[in-house]
């Protein structure tokens, strides 16, 4: 069942091939399961069901079986595995295709012990200690000699990818450098290197300046639509003061953040009529030290449109939303939440 | 209504945002129209429903609104238009977001007169006369001083992307070089140079000699699934002679190519177990000669899962469906479709 890291011969795309996945029960359904409390493997009370807990989260720190409100667990049917030797190289430079086996981790943060189906429905409590538990697990595994990236997902409803409901996120830490934070790397060496500055602090303060596409600001971060945004309704978030690592987050920033995405996710709710979404943190790699170039972030985006052959052929997002437009009704759905719940 | 190029700032990522889109009936709905034959837009008869056509195919050759096999027209929820003004340069080596008016052209090939939905139910002649259109329309744009490329897709079922049902293609033709264009020629000419020999032709060599992936062969075309497969059941058709431009394509090879990709299109839908695919055209961009390196080929690909943020963050797809398991499935299926329809 151990799955294999290919890369294209033409362009060095890296595709995992992960023959036991197609083995999940709702594989290839494109629903979630609609599950009650009694059979959801996710809940409270069903920890059986699911592979022992890498780490269990309380308020007070440290939960056991019967106590936590964030349990981290691996995944069931895992696209990558530390059963699989770590690589040797994967070049991408040849045809003569560079295979390796399946090496990295792959782990499911169920983010409540009650069967919630949506991020925007966690207490804040559980919201603060599902950040910590990403937190602390990229730090786990970024000392792992070779692992080089962790992405910390969310999908959300069969439509975002989801094949189980209750609410819960994804790390999968690869032994390779994935293409989009490569190119996003790329791009911020380039743009140091000519401008002595990090390029998303340049649009941190743009965006602020401008206030056409800015959603919601605490003191340590800012949200806004991006102006090239690929989906409608994408918001980015990030800490105002340049950090490239998100594992470097305190538990207090955590604190100032878990409310702010969770109201983001509300508003992305409300403004896109439906329950499919993702969200994911771009973070420094794990061999790079504190850098003042990159920037980490998080992307979030509702799934309102299929992409097609246009998409897949070109890698050209066709967007109907312009983020001047998105942004206005994101700010006012997110502050709505946040009165709501902070009142 | 006109659309709007926009880059990334960090990444140089291009997109369309395109406001008018967001305009369309089913747009959001993530379904496709069912329609009968009285009311679907497409059909012979309701002409009048749409724009005039730009081209339109019988078996003689031209055809009128009443004759018509095949028919080409503007989109009417344009990506792109040439009512903008063509982009005067669109930089992405800086912050300070570069942007084009959305030119270029975006057309819709309709493949049958007949409320057909689905390419694997197109007569032979229409067939022809399909791909016909696509290498018609290539040429009819690759003149044009500021388009660089043509993508040819063709978006099928609602999880596919398709927004109406009747069975058609799409053209847009955009005044940049896309990203995974520009990904492949950079590939190929890395290995031409290193090489002396285009790596698609070595590909096919390769997957000749192993016959693990390859599913079918006529004397001027093969097909296989590719060894980096990003989706489950993916399969590349390719010339096995070297050539870089889909629209060099003679009547004789279209009339080969034909019946070959409506087998591999109804072995996908019989593989997959349901009508949601996709397929694209990857050819040489408008402002290069035939080139050594690059290899004109179809990429064609069942939409069964979703992907999610793992697969948006890192540009790395999981597939749970290995290509040398794929490609015996496919290479039945395609092989009794192919005896059904021309015995």
């Amino acid at each position: 069942m151990n799955s294999e890291l290919r890369s294209d011969p033409v362009t060095g795309r890296t595709v995992i091939i992960a023959r036991g996945r197609s083995e999940r029960p709702q594989d290839f359904a494109r629903a979630t399961t609609i599950r009650s409390h009694a059979t959801c493997p996710f809940c409270r009370g069903n920890e059986r069901e699911t592979p022992q807990a890498l780490a269990a989260y309380a308020v007070g720190g440290a939960a056991g079986e019967d106590d936590w409100l964030v349990r981290v667990i691996p995944n069931k049917y895992p696209a990558l595995s530390f059963d699989a030797a770590p690589p040797t190289s994967l070049s991408d430079a040849e045809y003569a295709p560079t295979t390796g086996a399946g090496y990295g981790a792959h782990e499911v943060i169920i983010e409540s012990p009650r069967h919630v189906t949506c991020f925007s429905r966690l207490d804040l409590v559980e919201t603060q200690l599902a950040l910590r538990a990403y937190r602390d697990r990229l730090l786990v595994h970024r000392d792992k000699k070779s692992l080089r990236y962790g992405q910390i997902f969310k999908n959300n409803g069969a439509d975002g990818g989801a094949t189980i409901g209750h609410v819960h996120s994804q790390l999968i830490a690869t032994p390779f450098l994935p293409r989009e934070v490569s190119a996003e790397l790329a791009g911020c060496r380039r743009y140091f290197e000519s401008h002595d500055r990090c390029i998303y602090c340049e649009m941190i303060d743009r965006e602020t300046t401008l206030a056409q596409r800015t959603i919601a600001e605490t003191e340590r971060f800012i949200a806004f639509c991006p102006f090239a945004a690929r989906f409608p309704y994408e918001t980015w978030l990030l800490p105002r003061r340049h950090a490239s690592q998100f594992h470097a987050l305190d538990d207090i920033a955590l604190a100032e953040l878990a409310p702010l995405l969770r109201s983001l996710v509300a508003a992305t709710i409300a403004a896109s009529g439906q329950d499919a979404y993702n969200f994911l943190i771009h973070t420094a790699p794990f061999d790079t030290s504190a850098t003042d170039h990159y920037h980490w972030h998080i992307e979030l985006f509702p799934r309102m449109l299929e992409v097609g052959g246009f998409e897949w052929g070109t890698g050209c997002h066709i967007n109907p939303v312009p983020p001047e437009d998105a942004a206005p009704q994101l700010r006012t759905m997110a502050q709505s939440f946040w009165d709501r719940k902070t009142s």
